[in-house]
Formats: structure tokens, sequence, C-alpha cells
């Protein structure tokens, strides 16, 4: 059903009917709808008042936003779900107390709220943002970035967050949208330096950030509160709410910030699947309501934005899976990202079924199996799945799944190793079967190839589903981003995530397909966000920009962009290192070391030219009254100038005298 | 029409018939073909003998090869082509002499015939390879490969030609298959190393290796000879042959080797394009006579084999770009391959037509547009073509159609400093209109991403036909490898270039799906390629390898591969120069100077505990005796050790006593 739906989309025939109006919806057959949280961080509880009474919001002109719709249903359309399990998202934290909206207009409190980007928007990745409004900070999300090939010997990349750290004292939490490590895994490295702030999650996601903390020994000092969809909390004078959105990993929200302005609202990374292996389809009724009741700012994925028409369903590639895993006869090797818990479930269920053991490597993949097990996201024998080892290779290969990473062709993972014949337990055959199960990450292809043909030249059998990976990716298209905006109904728009041009196109797209005012889109910049307040929402100006560049870290510390451009300088031509002993100004000897310099010889004529060039500037410009390092700073720099006269390229010169 | 064949292709509904077997082409009417040449190095004219006389060609078994077809035209079957230009492949050295095979197997010589790639089977570029006969050898190509990340600071790289270097007077010439750099780049590193030998491209080629040659000063000593599809040539006991194929740049040939054993096939990299708007369509016909005359070894283009299907026809894109410069209203910055004449002439026809002035930046787009003018690849008006300057910024946007460089967001090409605003004479407006028309080799993508961002932040209006771009790639898909391998019907088959899991792929597709024996295919690699004798073809056994590496080339020079060793240190970790001063072995200080190192400030505690380290090492092993040297190695092992044992990882360190 959910493929009729889906081709009906891809052929542009049909439109889904929000839920809100659509009075065939089961609502009513829903399981009993989880208590929310209230949560209240430095602020007492607000005094209770029912929805009744309180006045319609209106906008910045005190018309009434986006007509309210009365009695839609809060949850989606996917009532009469069998598999749905309902543990999955259960507060354990809920408390007792009902949550009602106040409507801050009335009770005076108003001023600029600030919506701040740390990262994201100028990269795919370190994703990470924050609300700010009077003495309160919120921040949203804390990610990382991997470093790109010029960023020499640099592990990881995170935002900047000196203006948080100068303004610790107003932070209020930090909520997650999502397990993915561009989302959570800047915690090990900036928790301690904002005074870890409380944290909220859901439940698989605060999972994952404990166990990736772990490693770095911050996960003990963490304070994760567990929030769901339905949750209610609030924070310094800020409230937040969420909803249910699909991603390639269970269990993700949006945010809904509410404010005297409307709804702020953060989709994060989207997708809408009606029909998702391990999640419930995205709340489409809540999204609807939530734009009733009048958003001021949406902020929408634009990953994806650009490809026409719909993504796929993630089930569409879990039944191809599965139907690998039946019919390869041989041994079966299969690599994925760790984190698509629905589709490694899916794997992991077919091979139980086949009688096939699953060996498990990548520590990633280990714990995550783990943590989805605990969370009930997968339900296997404990015999089922085995960690690798040489059993892998020895067992009968018909009764073996190895499942990987390094579907990005990373350096150490076993699936790189294996087809580079240095795996310690398992010898690839020609009759195994290798099934590359995840789209490449720009930047990784070469990496990737290089797998592949190591995996060609011992002659497995290579299944690689690139074309359909690419359609069941975890950002929506454009029919996707289009139909939570309009659902969303904003007054303003700022699309978020994936590379500029991407940005652009979405806002084009929402200006020509949506029929939006230019005038009320924002392309936001990292340290350039949004001001909102009575008069509308506007882009901070350059003036209020605050520091938002990568900080690069490197065995856990952060390391200077001065420190890379000094890499940069010997990674493309060397090193030459000088020693001049002298007798009062008189040059006695020149000691020369060519390290990575194109001529390693220090017989070379280059080097006799350098030298007395060396001996001129030195005895030019000796004065024992000056102190040495102007000498050598003067050196350094004619020796510099001689390299780049000679070749147009300088290597690094250092010079002790 | 040709589209019409097309979509048969595409539906799987059709298979050109053969030529040679087709009664209804219309052959007669072709223009009459030119002479051929007979060209001969170091031997004699072969003695004239008619094609009758001689006895059938037999394989090694003494049974005829494949069915000799008779009567079959030499031609495709687009004689009536009107916009045949017939001084395109005519060659200027024609001579009169009739050409007639020999039967090599009569004439008694014989022995093992060793085809060794040098380059391309490793890497997608760098493309060489050569043909071996007791005392004569013969090169086909001379190409780069441009460097990867990992290739700090390296321009270029060229394949190992030690083995030709050792052999040099056995090379009885170079003959190259087409103008593109990965084939014919090399020449100014190479061809002095070897001798300058004998030089055979076709015109087009020719012109590109002389244009390219330039710079390097080596122009003028290269001897080309011109040959056309239909020549002839003699070097030392190899007889050579071609036949026309489709690529994207055009006037491209493969290769036919006469030997005793049969035909030996290179057909480099091809298309069959039955529409190419700068060409002839490839000349099926002439490739099912050279398969029936018998192929031992056909060497098959991979690159696309594991694309499903049929390539499109460059004209389709062509048609789309026409559209593209008619329907903008604006100016227009159209981004290309350079070497792609036949999408550049549509361009430049169309902007004629429009009353648009053609303003070029870059200079392999100049030097192109320059040879394809002057070899009637082109016409236009003289005024049409304008180099870049202010003036492109300042006439009527609607006039104005600017070609250039960039598609792979090459750092210093015009586009990329069009978008980065840096550009001196252009600034881009919103109402600009810019076009990439190429898709991304891989490695590039995060360098056009960044143009694109860079772009999109002006708000130029973007056009990207990767989508279409991909599936005119001038390498052909499945079925036209598949039909190359089936007209050539060899005894043995080696898929060459692409990736080593392409070739693979390739390999295990002739075997599936062409009922191909698996013993009669073989995957080459660089230096270890086949010999071919009487008792069939066999790979190079490991012992009879040859050095085929990349050898890295900066500014003009080879570069070590220790040098590159030392950098990628430098490059991952910094650099730790320490200077000791010492009295009789009592060391008196120790300067270190830090560099690129995560800690700069050489007063951190882990400076002072090296400095410790170090002295002990010093007074420990100092010995007056041995020369410093052994003292500084000693050194610097122990300094090494100290670093990694802290941080896994370690600078360079240099020591100078």
């Amino acid at each position: 059903m959910a493929t009729d739906k889906l081709s009906q989309w891809l052929k542009g025939e049909g439109f889904i009917k929000s839920p809100a109006s659509d009075n065939t919806s089961p609502a009513s057959t829903q399981p009993p709808q989880t208590q929310p949280i209230i949560h209240s961080s430095t602020q007492p509880p607000i005094p209770q008042k029912t929805e009744k009474v309180l006045p319609p919001r209106r906008d910045n002109q005190n018309r009434p936003y986006a007509p309210q719709r009365s009695g839609a249903p809060r949850t989606g359309f996917k009532s009469s779900r069998n598999d749905y399990n309902p543990t999955i998202g259960r507060p354990t934290l809920a408390k007792k107390e009902k949550f009602h909206p106040t409507n801050f207009l009335n009770s005076g409190k108003k001023g600029d709220i600030r919506v701040v980007p740390l990262g994201g928007l100028e990269q795919v990745g370190e994703n990470m943002c924050f609300l700010e409004w009077g003495n309160d900070i919120v921040i949203i999300d804390m990610g990382i970035l991997f470093p790109s090939p010029e960023h020499l010997g640099v592990d990881v990349l995170v935002p900047d967050i000196s203006y948080l750290v100068q303004n610790k004292r107003k932070i209020r939490g930090v909520i997650f949208t999502h397990g993915h490590l561009d989302h959570i895994g800047g915690v090990p490295y900036l928790a301690k330096e904002l005074g870890f702030p409380q944290m909220y999650a859901t439940r698989l996601t605060k999972e994952l950030i404990l166990a990736n903390s772990e490693e770095s020994g911050v996960s003990s000092k963490l304070n994760i509160m567990e929030i769901n969809p339905k949750s209610h909390i609030r924070l310094g004078q800020f409230e937040f709410e969420f909803f249910h959105i699909n991603h390639s990993i269970p269990d993700g929200v949006g945010i809904v910030a509410k404010t005297p302005y409307g709804n702020i609202i953060h989709t994060s990374d989207f997708k809408i699947d009606y029909n998702p292996s391990d999640d419930q389809p995205a709340d489409l009724g809540r999204i609807s309501k939530i734009g009733a009741e009048g958003v001021i700012l949406a902020m929408v994925d634009s990953t994806n934005a650009l490809r026409p028409g719909h993504s796929l369903s993630e089930t569409f590639i879990e039944d191809q899976l599965a139907k690998i895993v039946r019919d390869t006869p041989g041994r079966l090797i299969v690599t994925t990202f760790a984190s698509n818990i629905g589709r490694i479930g899916k794997i992991v269920q077919t091979a139980e079924e086949q009688g096939r053991t699953v060996f498990l490597s990548g520590r990633s993949m280990e714990r995550n199996l783990v943590i989805a097990k605990k969370l009930n996201y997968l339900k296997y024998k404990e015999s089922t799945i085995q960690p690798m080892g040489r059993k892998a290779d020895t067992m009968d290969p018909r009764k073996v799944l190895i499942l990987s990473t390094g579907s990005q062709g990373e350096e150490l993972a076993a699936l790189t190793r294996m087809a580079a014949k240095t795996h310690k337990d398992v010898k690839l055959r020609p009759d195994d079967t290798v099934v590359f199960s995840s789209s490449p990450i720009p930047g990784n292809e070469l990496a990737i190839v290089s797998v592949m043909n190591n995996l060609s030249e011992i002659g497995v059998h290579m299944i690689d589903n690139k074309q359909l990976d690419t359609h069941v990716s975890g950002h929506g298209h454009a029919e996707e981003v289009k139909l939570m905006t309009t659902l969303l109904n904003p007054k303003y728009f700022a699309p978020i995530h994936g590379e500029l041009y991407m940005r652009h196109g979405h806002k084009e797209m929402v200006i020509k397909e949506l029929g939006f005012a230019r005038e009320r889109t924002l392309i936001m910049k990292n340290g350039q966000g949004a001001v909102i307040n009575e008069k509308g929402v506007r882009l901070m100006t350059d003036k209020e920009a605050i520091p938002a560049s990568d900080v690069m870290i490197e065995l856990g510390e952060k390391l200077g962009q001065h420190i890379l451009a000094e890499r940069t300088l010997m990674a493309e031509g060397g090193a030459i290192f000088m020693t001049v002993k002298h007798n009062v100004g008189k040059v006695q000897k020149i000691d020369i070391r060519s390290r990575g310099f194109r001529y390693m010889d220090t017989k070379h004529e280059i080097f006799t030219q350098l030298g007395s060039e060396m001996k001129n500037v030195f005895e030019r410009n000796f004065d024992p009254s000056r102190p040495e390092k102007a000498l050598e700073e003067a050196l350094k720099k004619s020796a510099q100038k001689f390299f780049y006269q000679k070749f147009r390229k300088e290597p690094l010169v250092e010079i002790v005298i």
C-alpha cells in the first residue's frame, strides 16, 4: 500500500491529504498517548491554563496566523501498524504534570530572539546551532565533521564555541535531534568547556551519545534527560516541543521552540517515509498542527532538496538486502553505516532465518547492535551474533554473514583490511559475496574504489546498490521538503544543512514552487543567523556575527590554524634546516639539512648558492647588540625568497645561529 | 533517425547488423578511399603480393581463424552524410605504394611477442604500453595522471619508462590513439629520455601533442608522422593498421598490430556514436573485417563497461546546449573540457547564430580552438571569438558568452576565480547563467561543489547537466564494449583502462554474456602484460615483470619516493629541529624548534622532557671516535620513539650536533 502511495508520488499524481483534514484518519484506534514531560530549568513551572481560554495567537500585524485547525489528531495515520513497539519512545522520566502552552505575547515577555548556526551551513557535518533570548541560550546538536585532505593530520573538526563559552552561564540546555555523529559527535570535545549543560535526547539518541562519549571518559559526567516526540520542556523563557520525523536512523525529532512571535522550527535532517522498517512514519498530522499554531521561522533540511520527486522508502532497500541474504549461496560480507539500525536489523533477522551466524566487525557496529537490542529495535537469539574471529573463516561459508564497517573505504575498517589481505582472521575467497549497502559520502570515492579494486583482484562477487541507495537517502527529496514547508506554513523560511548551493536552490524552489515571498527567505551563515522580534525575522548583520570557523582537533586537543599553515608548507615543498656557526659575526660554517625538499643531497649546487647567500645576509646584518632571533628571521626571509625566485614554491625554512 | 536507433538500443530491441553482411549498405556512394601510407622504419619495404595468392590465415592449431567474410566494405554505413569534411583524416604524407599484408607465419619469423602496459591499468590515466618482439619495441601512448591529495606537492605523474630507456635502441616508434592528456601528456617528460623516437598520430592528435609540448621546449624536437584510419605502417617486424572509433575528442583510432599469430588489437578509449557531431561514426565495418582476419588478442576499454545499455550520442547533449544558448536571456558562462571539440564547436556556432561574442578563457581552451579551426573542425567568423577581457563585463550581457575551463573546480581556472570574486575582468551577477557541461572526474567532487557554493552565493543561475553528461560519456557502455568484442571475435581478451574492479567486471561480463572461455581472458597489470606465441597468449610471470610504478614529477623533474615519505611525515605531524651544543660529550645546550607540530611553544613541558631524554641519549652514546652522523641517527631514533610513545604519531625529527 505504501508502495502504491509512493508510485503515485513519483508520478506526481497524488498528494497526501493532511491528516488534520482527513476525517477517515483512524486516530481513535491509536494507543494512548504517553504523558508529556515538563522539565523546567532555572524557571518555576508555568501556571496551568487550559488551551481554550487562550486568545488566538497573532502575528506581528496583530492578525491571526494561519487558520487554526481544530480536532486534528496528534499522531499519524499508521495506528493499525502491528509491529509498533510501544516501548520505543516512551519516556523513562515522564512526569505527571500536564503541559499547556503559555502565550508569551500576553505575558509581556519580549525582546530579540536569535537563532545562530555554529556549524552545518558551510560544510556537510558539524551541525550545531543555538537559540538565544535575553539570558537564555539553548543549544541544538553538537556535531563533528571529518577532515578533508587539506586538513593535514587533523582527526576531526568541531564548531567554534567561543561565544557559548563566554556566555556559559546563560546555557539552559542542549537538545539533540538524532544520533548521527555529525549531530552528537562533538559532545566529547565540547561538553566540558560548556560546563556539562543539561542535555535532552530521545532514547536511542541518548544511548548513542553515551556510547560515543565513553572512550573520552566524558560519558559519566553527562546528564541526559530523555525526551520523546510528545515531550514539552521549558528551558529558561523557551518552551520546546518536538515532532517525529524519519531519517536513516530511528528516533529522530524535529524541534519546535515556542515563542511569543510564533513557533521556531528546526526540522534537522529528515525524510518522510510512509513505511519505515524501524520506526513510525513521520508525524504529518502533528507537523500540520504545529503549522496551524503559527510558525514564525522554519529551518528546513536542504541536503536532497534539489533531487526531484520523493525518496524511496527504506523498506525498498531492505527487501532487496533480504533477498540477497536469502539467495546468496556462499559466505556473505555486508557493509553499511553502523547507524542504520533498520537496515542492520533486517540483515540480522534474515541471516537468522537462514541459519547464518552474523559475525560483527567494527566497534561502532558492535556497540550500536547492543543498543538497538536493548531498546527493542532488534530481536535476535544471542547465538546469532558473534564477534569477528577465526570462526568466520573456518565455518561452513553458507552459514556465515560478516557485518562490517568500512562502507566508505575507511583505512582501518575490517572490510578494507580483508580486501587488502591484511585481516588477521578472515581471508576472502572468490566464492564470497561482498555487498556495499551505502552511498559514498563525497570525498570518499577514491578510497571506496581502492577497496573495490582489491576485492575484484581476489575475485569475490560484488554487489553495489549505488543507484538504489542514492534514492533511499535519509534526506527528503524535493517533494518531501515542499510537503514539510507546506504543512508548517511558516512566515519566514531558512534552508539549513547541505552545501550552500543546495540551500540556495532550496530557497529558489520555495519561492518558485511554493509561492514564497523572496524577502521572507533567509540564507544564514555559520555565526550569522536570524534575529526574530515583533518586526519579523531578519539576518544578523556582519557586525552582529559571532566567530564560527571550524576548530581542528588532533589527538583530542585543538590545533591552531598556523600549525596547519606550516604543515601545508612542508607538505608541498619540504623543509630546510640550517645551523650557522660564527665567530663574532664571521660565518665559520653553515650546516644545511634538506628534508622532503626536492633535492635531498645537500651537495647539490642549489645548496652551495644558498649557503653563500646566507653567509652574505648574515654578515651584512650581524649586530651583536640585537637579539639573535631578529637575525634568524632575516635569514629565513632571504632563504624563502631565494627558493621562491628559483622555483615559485618554497620549503619551510628553520635557522639556528 | 539516430535517435530511433538509439532508443531501440536502450530498450534492448535492436542490434546493429554488421555492415559486412549488410547488403543494403550504400558503400558504393562513399567518397573514394584515401591512399594508405606505408612507412617503414629500419626495415626495407615488404615485397608486394596480391591478397588473393595468400593462403588463408591460420591459428596455432593450424585451423583457419574466424570465417573470412568477403566483399565487406571498408567504411561504415554513413556515407550519405553531407557534413562530412573530406579534409579531416586525409594523410598529408600519403605515399603511392599499395600495402598488402604479409603472412609472417609463412615467412618463418616467429618468437614471443610481449604486450606490456606501463600505466593505465592501476590508475585512471597515465596510459602507456608497448609491444616488444625480438629487437623491436613499439610504444602506444604516453599519458600523464594528475596527482591525488596524497601526492603532496607533486605536479603530475608519469609511467616508469626505465625498461624502455634501457632498451632505447629497440624502439621503432610511438603511436598515439587520441589527443587527451592521459594519452599524450607524458611526451614533454618522457620523449627526451627515449631519444625522441619517431611518432605517429592522426592530424588532430599530432597538433595537440605539439601544442602541449610547446611550453617545455620539446615540441621542436618531435618528429610526428601523420596517420589516418586507413594508414598502414611498418615498424621493425611489426605492421600496424588502424580503425576509426568515437570518443569525447575527434580523430581517435584503435590500433591493429599484425603478427603471425593474428591481429593484436588495442581499442584505446572508445564509444560507438552513430551520430557524432564532429566526426564520423566508429567504423564498424572495418572493425568487423579486422575481426574476420583473425584476432589473437583484443585489449578493450573497460571504463564504462559496467554501465548498462548504450551511451548516448554526443549530439544529444549538444542539442541541449544549443537550446540553452538560444533560450538564455542574459550573459552565459559555459564550462566544459577544452578537448571536447565537438561540444565547443556547437557552443561557438550557436553563439554566433545568436549574435553573441564568445570570450575564451583558459590557455587550453584558446589553443584547442585555434587547432580545431585550422583543421576545419570549426568554422566561425574571426570577430566571434575574443580573448577574455574587460569587454566581457561591459558589453550587453545578451551578446556575451564566456567559454571557460574550470569544469573540475581547478584552482586557477577562470570560472573558479569568477566564482570566488577574484577574477580581474569579470564580476558575475545574479542575472548570469553558468552552465557546467562535464561530469566530475572522481576526486574532484569537493572542488566542484566549492565553486558551485560560491556561484550560488552570487546568485547566478546554474545549469548542471550531470545526469545527462554521465550518459554521454566518451567511453562505451556495456552494449558498446560487447559489440566491439563481438565484431573483433578475438581468441584472447584483456580488458584495459578503468579501475581494476571495472576490468574484472568487464572480464566477467565477457565470460557470462559473450560466452568467452575464462582461460582466454587476461587481467594484465602495469609491468606485467601478455606473452603471445604459437602456444597462445599467457600473462607474464612475476619474474618476467618489469618496473612500472608511478613516477612523480615536481617542477619538471622526478621526485623520489623517500621525499614524499618525509613530506607525509611532516604533513601529518610537523617537524622538530634540534641543535645540540656540547663540550667533549657534555651537553651544554639543546636548542629545540617546533614547526607544524601540535605544540609550537617550546616552553611546553613535552620539550623539557624531550630535552632531558636527548641529553641522556647523547651523553650515553657519545664516542669521539665515531662520526657525528651515527650519534645524530641514534638521537633521531630515540626522539621519534619518544613522540610515538606519547602520541602514537611522530613528527619528522632532524638533529644537528
